[in-house]
């Protein structure tokens, strides 16, 4: 498989087509943005610690039961996927309040959720990544209702797997969010990453409440050792 | 009864106790506000003109089988009403795209949707007046299951009734905003108000954007004519 031609940049990753027509490499930068790309940044060796870790954390999932669009990685930040047609939906499942939840209604960080909360955000940079009422996903025709609760549901299991996952890490597994694709049988598929960029992670050796951000909050949030957090996460990933 | 202590005074009415504990008096006022408080102006004769709109369609409401806070207007810009304790739900009932919708979901204005959307807003100046998902209202105990279901089902019944008066007037009823209260007893009552504040209404003989609109978007968008277009629609209201 020789690598081909770019066929998308996002913000964290380029896509490549490559000769195989189903499968793309996915190229992990270290360019790191926040706040809708307000914010940019690099974060040294991110590309490849978020290769390793979203490689781990896919494969654990596909034993679990999740069908992902995970190949392989042919190198350290380089991953071959299934081809997939992008939801433009951001899932989002919470378990602790932190971030947007927060600042949309008052409730305090660190709030324990008594159910784990899935939420929607329309995938969309110019309008901001809006929150998305069920009825607003329905009438902008961004799934089906089957669809959304398959990915409701799909969203719930990997939160389970998730938490205990991180559990045994040592990590508490705070928030994250989700992409999924259609493959070419419209196969539902777990895509895009899951790494400290896209999960909020929080030492539980740490009781201070900037102390204990493993993610992506210690680049918006400018907490410092942003390199060193995303190495102890890989660390701790590899070691449970 | 008389006219006793302010109770509260909110940016279109001031609320009154009076000597009878289960019924407060609201005075409507010329005082206009938009984007959360941050344009300000007067709209001359808006008490009023809003008063007259409110107190007709709340007994057009309540003769429909809608309990509302309603008792009678003892002066022209008053509305006695019955004491309820506000659920802090902006309950929003959209027939065609505009507004909040439009920015946020890329929408175009103007657009019908297929079925009538109903949306909850957290009642909170100092967030924004947030949407909330039905899970966030729910999280933040705004409401029970059973007192979303009835809003939602109330909401809808209002819109199909205020739907059929205002096109006997000639006017579209693009969307509108709700507040419900509790009663002593627990009863849901209809409560604030109905009007050109709370309303967009779009004159259906005219067809430029702009020269239709008879609600406080003249006010927002500065279209001028704000007062004649509040008279028109209290002139077609009586005349319905």
């Amino acid at each position: 498989m020789s690598q081909i031609q770019q066929l998308y940049e996002g913000k964290a990753k380029i896509l490549y087509i490559t000769d195989e027509p189903e499968i793309l490499l996915a190229h992990y930068k270290d360019d790191a943005t926040a706040f809708n790309a307000q914010k940019r940044g690099k974060i040294t060796g991110k590309g490849e610690i978020n290769c390793a870790i979203a490689s781990h954390l896919f494969q654990l999932l596909e034993r679990e039961g999740i069908p992902t669009h995970y190949i392989d990685c042919p190198a350290p930040n380089q991953m071959r996927v299934k081809r997939v047609k992008i939801i433009p939906l951001e899932v989002v499942v919470r378990n602790i309040a932190a971030g947007s939840l927060c600042q949309q209604t008052g409730l305090p960080v660190g709030k324990i959720l008594p159910n784990p909360l899935v939420e929607f955000y329309l995938k969309d940079d110019a309008l901001g990544d809006p929150l998305l009422t069920r009825d607003r996903l329905l009438l902008l025709d961004l799934a089906t209702p089957e669809q959304v609760n398959l990915l409701q549901e799909e969203a719930l299991k990997i939160n389970q797997i998730l938490i205990a996952f991180f559990g045994r890490c040592g990590i508490t597994l705070v928030d994250f969010k989700l992409e999924f694709g259609l493959d070419s049988s419209q196969e539902m598929l777990l895509a895009d990453e899951i790494s400290p960029d896209t999960c909020r992670l929080w030492n539980q050796a740490e009781t201070d409440p900037d102390k204990r951000v493993m993610d992506k909050d210690r680049f918006r949030r400018d907490l410092g050792n942003v390199e060193d957090a995303y190495q102890q996460v890989l660390a701790k990933v590899l070691s449970c």
